[in-house]
């Protein structure tokens, strides 16, 4: 190496009349090492401004100290879509008193998912929970990673651990609730068709469907976000006014199939049952009230996380964790 | 080094035929190599799995290619108070299209800032821009890095640099527009005396009144949430029901001024005149509308964004920049 104007352990060793070894002991507290010298040594390290260099410390322990939740979307959808607090919460749950720091990291809105990859791949954290991504490449990108990852909801490709509810199970509870309610003409707003529990919700309600033989083809797809969801049921509603109940697979987007609604002159539940999904402050806070599907996104990812926590400890974790969920009636439906 | 079973340099060079420099300008996307060999390494590199040491290579470069928000405040606040996601949003902004990937980091609700002080002081980012810091022993911790930093708001330490609101001058114009209003006995609900958010529109509040000869010595503190503000001043108007006007450092806290002024029995503002700070959602959500003053976290956020970019580039920004707010009148005053 050539000249630097940094002080290294040796300046540090010399200041403080010990050798490089009991210096070197006494920075990276390995015991023991006598009072004086871990004075004098503590001495010189302020005296001199002495830093430990971190990158050649990772080369020997190869351990950062910190996880990251990454959630490929953008700040906007994040900071208002309950889901998100309440998943990040449940992360941080899980590395309580682990030592791990919990960091989150977002989609750019205009550079997008790309510099997010780019920063987890380069190994500058031990390992992350993964939430609300879309399709299969940006899963497939994330495991390239050395360095652990579980994701929250199906990533869909063979092989990689993650944790969700048993979304089919729970959109048919919600589709058997609308039929037991006397419901006729079932339609549905669905999630992204580029996740899996847009699909998979999807499944569920048809599959329901289709067992008491009635028709799931009446179908709008939504992108879990409140206009989103209003705009898919305008949509849907304008063009089929004999539907009289709808499975939606959000909260959020429930609460805009209740302003299309009004906006169509149809008044929930009487003109219309109207069944939502994640049991969030939304559905307390709508006017009606949301009957739904319980989701935990705050459990969903705890689990996630401790099961990246025996990853990072050397174990495998049973993978895939899944779920129940059960219906939260409330006046919608 | 002792043995190891990830695949080195050297193997992935042999299994392509080349030399281990050749291998490592491919890897390292140095040209010129020749299109076969270069073919040939990319296969090997498949192969094997060989990974480059990351952690080797930031040995030379020592650059992570991302920056974190460092926000020593809980996830509950973060996700509750508008001030955040458009602080967050001016971070963005300011490093959009840089290559540079923007981390949000936390406060532990259990474990408190110490994993993200660890975390930061870890290298495993190239810089850090602070919002909503209390007191200056964080402010000096995170100062200890060998990375840039720029905090929103006056750390109080010498020598670091920061961008801010001129909150003493909108203490004042907020002060005397209530004045102006002919209130006659103003009180003022502020933030944490540990932040110098909170120290500084006191001042401003005190210094106004001062200049008219009026007493500035009514005061509770808050905490810049909403429970907090109520608590605050419901105390302080129960005890001092003389009170017609109060200067409140922030909209949440305002909003929740309005709470504790009902329950007290009083009207806004026909009973009790209220300023807030923030000009955020709240003030236009809130019942009655809250007069308040302009607060930009997105410009305060963007601007400290563009000055840490400006130290990574090895330039030195010139600091603090002060920004000026204006009153923003609505129904509360």
């Amino acid at each position: 190496m050539s000249q630097r104007t940094a002080p290294t352990l040796d300046d540090v060793a010399r200041a403080a009349g010990v050798s490089r070894a009991t210096a070197s002991r006494v920075i990276n507290g390995v015991v023991p090492v006598s009072r004086p010298a871990t004075e004098a040594v503590r001495e010189a390290v302020a005296m001199l401004g002495y830093r430990p260099n971190v990158a050649a410390r990772a080369l020997v322990t190869r351990r950062v100290g910190a996880v990251v939740v990454l959630v490929p979307e953008t700040e906007e959808r994040i900071f208002s879509d309950p889901f998100f607090p309440r998943a990040y919460h449940g992360a941080l749950e899980a590395f309580r008193h682990s030592g791990f720091h919990v960091l989150l990291s977002m989609a750019h809105p205009q550079d997008g998912v790309d510099p997010m990859l780019a920063f987890f791949l380069s190994d500058h954290t031990d390992g992350a929970v993964v939430t609300s991504h879309h399709g299969q490449d940006f899963a497939r990108a994330v495991a390239t990673s050395s360095r652990p990852v579980v994701f929250v909801g199906n990533p869909g490709v063979p092989g990689l651990a993650y944790v969700d509810v048993d979304q089919v199970g729970a959109a048919a509870t919600a589709t058997r609730h609308l039929v037991g309610r006397g419901a006729r003409v079932i339609g549905t707003v669905t999630g992204p068709m580029d996740m899996s529990a847009g699909v998979e919700r999807l499944r569920g309600f048809q599959q329901e469907l289709a067992a008491t033989g009635r028709s799931g083809h009446l179908i709008a797809e939504g992108d879990f976000t409140f206009a989103g969801g209003e705009a898919a049921a305008y949509d849907l509603l304008s063009h089929h006014p004999e539907i009289d109940a709808l499975f939606v697979a959000s909260d959020l987007m429930a609460a805009g199939t209740i302003r299309a609604a009004e906006r169509l002159g149809r008044r929930v539940p009487d003109d219309l049952l109207v069944v939502g999904f994640d049991d969030s402050v939304v559905a307390t806070q709508s006017i009606p009230t949301l009957t739904t599907m319980e989701n935990r996104p705050d459990v969903l990812a705890r689990t996630a996380g401790e099961m990246l926590l025996e990853k990072l400890n050397g174990r495998e974790p049973e993978s895939p964790v899944i779920l129940r969920s059960k219906l939260v009636r409330r006046e919608s439906a």
